[in-house]
């Protein structure tokens, strides 16, 4: 239980450090004669990659995917899909600095607290490239979602103050502007914002918003294993992330009852459905076929060149100031991140919940004829 | 994966209903030779017992629980402890008319979606009576923090918008008040602010505030087993919960870096610390020796008196009101639920950490004489 | 890992230990919309019940079950079914003398090991009764295969050197003498080797056979989770179990590959079978739809009222003749387990498999209209 | 739960098909601080190469391993050990005709039911050379439990109907001769009935036994995670297995209990111990600190030239001899597989058993300075 494992039915175990030789995912439990090729994980990666813009690092990674099993003939054939990226600019003499001491906001103190000492070239395992097994995993479920007819859509919803407004949602703007953001306007403020930033040598904290369209009902298993539970693990679980919310989320803690309630109506063709979406989707940890709705709170990028003060392994109390060019902010090259882990968390629960009831079961193994 | 079980090493499974014959959970992978009777059981599940203030509903019940398996002469066995609560109070006749339509807010149409049907009296299995599990299972884990030093304190820290006041905080002050604040004069406010809604037939949200002190550095596994992940989890399975928050939570994605890094000091006798704790005692999904700091937002209470819209399974459009005494607000009550889900998360990290490193095992496994 | 609980997505934690108040277990992830009772679940617990003939020990109990939740007008919910057996004739006094030395062949001696201390009541959690929560759990698993046309047999194969003779096979007579073998003279000839042994105070070992009929192709799953290789963890985690043998077992180490090849036909309904069945059913760790057939090897029941040496906790060699009268087999009460633990397991992959195709999923979630 | 995963603390994921670009293995959970280089794995993945002798498939394959991430410096850092083996020798050529019809003993029949089609290059991921995945994780495991002073010995016990003379047992032996028996005599005798078995194209079963030696008392839990459960799985999980005995094994079934039982005894210096092993160093599940003996019965190679018969997908009845050169027998090369899959099992246990009781955590998380 060393925590690179994810999902039940559905389930990937990424590895790899960011100056170690690859990284890679290995998904066990894909169905079998889903169309896949290393193209479908590509297009997802390099939403990713850094070097694309004056948003991300310059470290120069071209990110290519290979798929070593679990394909044949453009098919995946039920065994695992392993996957591997390996690394290029991995030149880890940048780094033989930061192996004196403790960055702020890094986990190189509590990686040395746990395992007595740590891969002290970039962040290791804890590095923003862990998330390459994710992007790659997750291109797998969308993949797997798209012929359910389900999808997501995720995209940068705030940079520091700075918040799109819904009356200006345009979801084409998205992959239009290095931010990520469905809002011209907005985009706008925001890179003017970490144009500021950048010139300090600061760094900005930023949301991501996910929606998910064409939910089923009934997805999610009751008490610990709920919809929300487990999209809240999946997305918390990436690296800067501090807070979670569901639906309303923390204005829901404000709210009244006789407001927060969504009523249910029935159309004139027998379908029920919500008339508000308070809940974002989901009553009582299970889908309620609305669209389901999470926001992610990112931290500011730890690394910043500001002059900081922290202490080296030894003790020694020293002033530091972290070099090389890093993201100003974490949210845009994120948004493919938050995207994969609620994918790859909605394709378990759906496949969980294939065998929720006897009639299932029944038509599943003793179909008539 | 039904979704009754959290943990690995050691895990709680829930099980019952709000209107069957008994409620229970059976840990399995509590360590032997721990200190334990009913009554360390007993005083936290009467934390959230019903009936206590004009707060919770009237419902009695005395949840007086046994422990039917795992310990001997006072002391666990190692093998599972089963704990099991009778219901006494379980007049179905109370919740047949609900039977008929789906409650706004409630988990009635999501279960019907999920299996076909629901146990319709009261909540069933998403009744807040769940959290008896929980709550048992939390007393057991709380009882082997406290003797590795560790101590969690779990408190009421808004009533819809009635916020305490830091400069306030009286820990003292959270068991004299039925609201569970540390604060006198907002427990005032929020109960007159409840009273008013009560009146209505309205109810209202608030928030949680959990604190863990004592916390050793290297808990937590990287990647999706991180500390603030599994807590994440955690919280957010119990019922209502919209939002979670670690350290700064959602204040950290408006944040700019050189604020929001916690520097590394280190003291006069070779303490390494952090001078400030904008991260809530977790870096990189690892603990890092300062205190944990989370916030679960809970939506207001969804059982209401007043007139709302909703449908019936026939697809009849009609307007209800919910008779019964409900609890205005699931704040105070869930205060305990919220700490018994933290202990049993950090439980379950702590032993998964003990094999983190070689030198630990063969400490474990080859003592030097 | 405490290891109380099996299965994935049918998956039972067990609890209870021989003299202690109950003894029980929790299913969760069985379906919604399956019949079920309490006599159900008596049906099979009656099966090995103590006390039934004088190869039985004489301990006391009706053993009488009751399910406290998961079900709701006769059905399942999907809620976890908990169910209960509470001790009747728990006289602690007949076990004091035992708590101070370790019986041969038993746990006592590895409890203390593990835990420091033993619950010396009995055998504890490693005692004969653990079985009880298997068997209640096995009820409803074979509840669910019937439903799916999945019929199992379980039955003595032979005691001590005595074994039934396939000629003689006559179904019908397994539940006509109390050594449930298959073969009226087998089970006259093992009854008269059996009365020898406990003239002498001794006791024998034995074989059940299993065998599963209408199993569809393709369980199981590829690599780790073979149905060959959970099915020997579900056998081989029934105490007393020293060996399990799948189709041929043993004998496939001593033949070759010319006679132990299945070859495989096609009849004129277009009906592919095997035309012999050496593999019992299962090639690569999957279902090949032949009859499953497996034997579980039980060693003699330690408990032997015959002089043994042994020591006692503080290191005195002693000789010991253990008193009480026991079971001198282990094999007819452990048919219905062996059955049960099959059944669970069977259930459980049934539920892997469904998402194992992605025409599956699209059937499951996009039915044409 | 697509089965690709084994172990719960020290936990493998193995991937990849015998014609695919490669195979691999991911470990998570492998403590930090261990000694580690390819060439410790890659003495033991050359234990199970091709093309060693007349006795292996002529397929040639260097099998050369390639660490990809968990290491620094020489040491495991904690995070996940990623290793794969290249493919070399993947002509699918060789393969085409079987993509036709089911070869009788093979899992072809089954993958096809399971997932609609499979990938026919040679057994796909039911090959043989999935096991690479398995020896590569083991050498791991070995290097841990050498650290502890645990070691395994495995070789041939035997051969078709010719079995080793435990009068004649030479360890030295083992790697002296190329079916890895510890009798040189008995190796002669199953060489030349292997010849005899090539010649005429058929193949022959046989036995591979397993010694633990060092291993501590105390390991495996309760119930169904038992140490003889969890060995049972994890060695009936390789391929061509179809018994597992344990300790006496099938022998036990037909003995008495008054010699069955292991009697205790305690020496001048205070230790306890037993005086035989029928046991085979397992009591109630879990190790009594004796020797752990297991033995591990294959079924011939299914690939044999003889003809056979079987049929075509399309259900036409044939009669086929499978072309190119095979293992006449599996045992030999299977040995490290066997020692590897005992090896994390018994390192998974080793960890999981680490918390059983509370003076272990006390003594991990507040040791007295």
């Amino acid at each position: 239980m060393a925590g690179s494992t994810f999902g039940n039915n559905f389930r990937l175990t990424t590895w790899g450090e960011s100056h170690g030789a690859a990284l890679g995912v290995v998904i066990d439990g894909c169905p079998a004669g889903l169309k896949l090729d290393e193209s479908d994980i590509q297009e997802h990666l390099n939403r990713r990659r850094p070097g694309q813009s004056k948003y991300t690092t310059a470290r120069s990674e071209s990110d290519r995917v290979h798929i070593l099993s679990g394909t044949f003939n453009g098919l995946t054939t039920g065994t695992p899909v392993s996957m591997v990226v390996y690394n290029e600019d991995h030149h880890s003499s940048d780094y033989s600095e930061i192996a004196s001491y403790y960055r702020p906001g890094h986990a190189d103190y509590t990686f040395d607290m746990k395992y007595g000492f740590r891969d002290f070239r970039g962040g290791g395992r804890s590095s923003g490239r862990e998330t390459i097994g994710r992007v790659a995993a997750g291109a797998v479920a969308l993949a797997i979602l798209r012929e359910l007819g389900i999808t997501l859509l995720c995209y940068t919803y705030s940079v520091g103050e700075i918040q799109i407004d819904p009356g200006c949602f345009d979801a084409e703007e998205i992959f239009s502007n290095p931010l990520f953001m469905p809002d011209r306007n907005a985009a706008k403020r925001a890179s003017d914002y970490l144009d500021g930033l950048r010139a300090k040598g600061d760094s900005a904290g930023g949301v991501a918003e996910l929606k998910i369209f064409g939910m089923p009902a009934g997805i999610g298993e009751p008490v610990f294993d709920k919809l929300d539970a487990e999209l809240s693990k999946a997305i918390m679980s990436i690296g800067a992330v501090k807070a979670v919310e569901i639906g309303d989320g923390v204005l829901a803690s404000s709210n009244v009852g006789s407001v927060n309630n969504d009523p249910f109506s029935c159309d004139e063709h027998g379908n029920i459905k919500k008339t508000t979406n308070h809940s974002g989707g989901i009553l009582g940890g299970i889908s309620d076929g609305d669209v389901i709705t999470l926001r992610a709170h990112f931290k500011p990028t730890p690394s910043i060149s500001m002059s900081q003060n922290t202490v080296k392994r030894n003790g020694e109390n020293i002033s530091v100031n972290i070099k090389g060019r890093h993201d100003p902010i974490i949210v845009p090259r994120a948004v493919v991140v938050v995207e994969s882990m609620a994918a790859v968390t909605v394709v378990d629960l759906l496949m969980s919940n294939m065998s929720s009831r006897m009639d299932s079961l029944k038509a599943f193994y003793t179909p008539t004829p």
